[in-house]
């Protein structure tokens, strides 16, 4: 274990966090909000100055970065993002206790949307834009981004974007790393831009549109009004039901787009049973909930919004559809488990991933039915190595164990098991809220401190992939050779 | 497809059920019982006729069974069994819907349980013998009964016996697999008398020593009262809680100790497994429920018996654990997808699975932090080969979609998460009783046709350990070469 370079990258990653701290202090500033002024000053003061003596004092000359270093890294960067993260919200007295200011900046940055405000309406302006901002920065990586400025990185640190970045294969897509990241970083900022303008142009004002496209380009979903996005015209709810599906693909396929390789990207299969599994799962709540809506086009527009919100898992709603019927409740349920695409700011399984599970059991069937057949399974028009086909379903496995251990660890509260069984998946795939008492219009505010702090480490667990954490936890990953 | 060996096979398996079917034909008319005598007189000369006309005409002198013939056979044997075992319930008057009494009766055949009679208690004597005699004949399975009597079968045929019993690896104790079907069911008998001694020591009657030993030993359930054993005493309710236990062994341990290789029956990992989960579950459950019980004994009977009950898959109980804290009940769920031991009459995933996933899964991390290892996975004391290991991950990942996919369909009937959830969970399973409104006081009788046919699949799934039952709905399994 390189410990040098590990301190060193996450010391930049904490100087990085404390300059973006400066927009919600902007803010703060502007609405005139003194305790947050106060708050998020002391706050980026102090990091900046921790993170500055840690890259000063631990430059290292050996710069390669393991599989090791970069699971290292990742778990320590973002439980420390996290831990700093939540100081200003118990500095400004916006949310007193700590447990829950981690609880609610987890759920930030990955891009979760679990919240534990009761109220979120009584939050000051500056806190509610530093929490949306935490789901922009989340849904990207902020390890992405420190990777597109740190100097004379090896070609190797691909192995830490690969602990960061959703999905089962992540590739380079310009052969120098560092500029990978750079134009990941790019289209997420266009595609933020333009969403910010669409909404400017339905008449939302400055402050929420922002606050609004940072919750959907991170599918995070922290909304600023109790109802979510239930007030707003309907020209907005499409708005954000379709940047909500954009921010789910695969953004390696915009890059195709921009080097004018449009048809391939529009070749890809993840892309095709992505849009197929929110058509047939959207018709399907429609047919289910249509009754209890006064017009079709009503119906449509809420089965739509949810089902996206749900599948992109941002976790957005305009209606409470923890009173829907049974049948659609449980294709939300078995949507969050889905996620959007790989290599997107969406959680979940990931589509590419359910595909390859799919096709590896089909192949499984052929296979038995004739012993000596040999065939791979096939993804995105090329062969899956058979170490990756049973990879995904190794992933898989742990995903289901992890989720079972959360689902009895949270019972102890006492809770009814559609609420338990709710709010683990909610947080494991980075939903938000769940059904029964972490339904849409309802938070995790009633669960014990120790629940919250299980359900930070599902949120982690499910935005990080699972392994970076977990193995974190052995003590092997640490050893010094 | 060799369909001339299928359909005598199919034959044969006919006649013995109609043979089987003496037996609580006898009760009737001990019990003087007029409508039963009328019903199980009339199937069991029709079927036996039938069965007699299908093994005349379709003798084959291509006595080979391959794989796709195993599940072929295994599938069509099953779902006819218990279409016409059904029919006496039918023409009795005992249970007038046909998809009921078919319900009821794969619920006997795979071992589940499960009920669609709101007052068990009204039944006739013979057809409660009836019931849990089907638990009998479905626990060690009725094919390797017919295994040990079909003349000249080819070595090959392990292949049905693959598809029939439950676990990961299928094995012949012995070099000839007829004798290893004959041994396993005198094991099995044996063990039947024994309990059946015990149940009389304890002033159990003869008739209740029976239908319980048959419900106890095919890891059934199916009760004669509404509060299934709860009426009983401590020692009646000791002995079966020991029994269950026994019956989720797999019964190669009972033929190493018959043949004087103890030593070798209790090096078995996934033996201690199984009694591990079993102590670790049970010590959870009683020091979560103490508090309701008015002594520690008394707390300790119960859990251990519900535990016991769910995780060996018999689901009989002896208090309403659904009205037990959330913690307990999430215990129960957890328990119901892991089982008993494979090559046992339990249900569930079965311990050697679960075990098998998690070291693969441990494996998985080595492989993680030092990529250029190479480890095995290791069960029972030996390597296990990785296409083993990873077609158990994979056997995993078609538990789990065919778990979602029954729980969305059943949820049209419109109850409640939790109940949708563990009518599946106790289906698959082959569990019995579940929580909500399928808990252990009250029945499966609520839901629609549909849904009682969608879980009737589910028991047959989860019985026959989903290949045969997936592969028979495949087109190519029917191709004639």
């Amino acid at each position: 274990m390189n410990y040098k370079m590990v301190f060193y990258t996450i010391g930049r990653i904490l100087q990085i966090e404390a300059v973006l701290m400066v927009l919600p202090l902007m803010v703060a500033v502007i609405y005139g909000e003194v305790p947050s002024v106060f708050a998020f000053t002391v706050t980026l003061i102090l990091e900046f100055l921790l993170g500055t003596l840690a890259t000063a004092f631990l430059k290292s000359k050996n710069r390669i970065i393991y599989a090791k270093e970069g699971f290292a890294i990742v778990a320590l960067a973002w439980i420390l993002m996290s831990a700093v993260g939540a100081v200003p919200f118990v500095i400004s007295g916006d949310i007193p206790s700590y447990v829950d200011a981690f609880f609610e900046t987890v759920s930030g940055f990955t891009t979760t949307g679990a919240s534990i405000l009761d109220n979120v309406e009584a939050l000051s302006r500056s806190m509610l834009f530093w929490r949306s901002f935490t789901h922009w920065i989340g849904g990207m990586g902020v390890i992405v981004f420190v990777m597109a400025l740190i100097p004379n990185l090896s070609e190797r640190s691909i192995h830490i974007m690969r602990a960061e970045m959703p999905g089962p294969v992540v590739d380079k897509i310009v052969p120098k790393i560092k500029n990978t990241a750079k134009i990941l970083y790019l289209i997420y900022i266009a595609l933020t831009l333009s969403q910010i303008f669409f909404l400017l142009l339905g008449g939302v004002n400055l402050f929420e549109s922002l606050v609004y496209t940072f919750a959907t380009a991170g599918t995070g979903g922290f909304g600023i009004k109790a109802d979510s996005l239930a007030g707003y015209s309907p020209y907005v709810q499409w708005v954000v039901t379709v940047y909500m599906l954009v921010f789910g693909v695969n953004f390696n396929l915009y890059y195709l787009v921009l080097i004018r390789r449009a048809k391939a990207a529009i070749r890809s299969t993840e892309l095709w049973g992505y849009l197929g599994i929110f058509a047939v799962a959207g018709v399907l709540v429609v047919l289910n909930v249509a009754p209890s809506f006064s017009s079709v086009s009503e119906a449509i527009r809420h089965s739509f919004f949810q089902v996206a919100s749900i599948m992109t898992t941002t976790g957005f709603s305009t209606v409470d559809f923890n009173l829907w019927p049974a049948f659609s409740k449980v294709v939300i349920i078995l949507l969050m488990f889905v996620g959007g695409c790989a290599g997107s700011t969406a959680g979940g399984l990931k589509v590419s991933r359910v595909m390859i599970i799919i096709k590896t059991i089909m192949r499984e069937f052929r296979n038995l039915v004739h012993p000596r057949s040999v065939s791979a399974v096939r993804h995105e028009g090329k062969a899956v190595e058979d170490r990756t086909a049973y990879g995904v379903c190794v992933y898989f496995a742990i995903y289901m164990l992890c989720f079972m251990a959360i689902f009895l660890l949270i019972s102890i509260d006492n809770f009814d098991i559609e609420t338990n069984f709710t709010a683990t998946a909610a947080t494991i795939n980075n939903v938000g809220p769940g059904l029964g008492r972490v339904g849409p219009v309802s938070g995790f505010s009633d669960f014990s401190a120790f629940s919250k702090i299980v359900l930070s480490f599902s949120m982690l667990l499910g935005r990080l992939e699972l392994y970076p954490l977990l193995l974190a936890l052995t003590p092997g990953i640490w050893r010094k050779k």
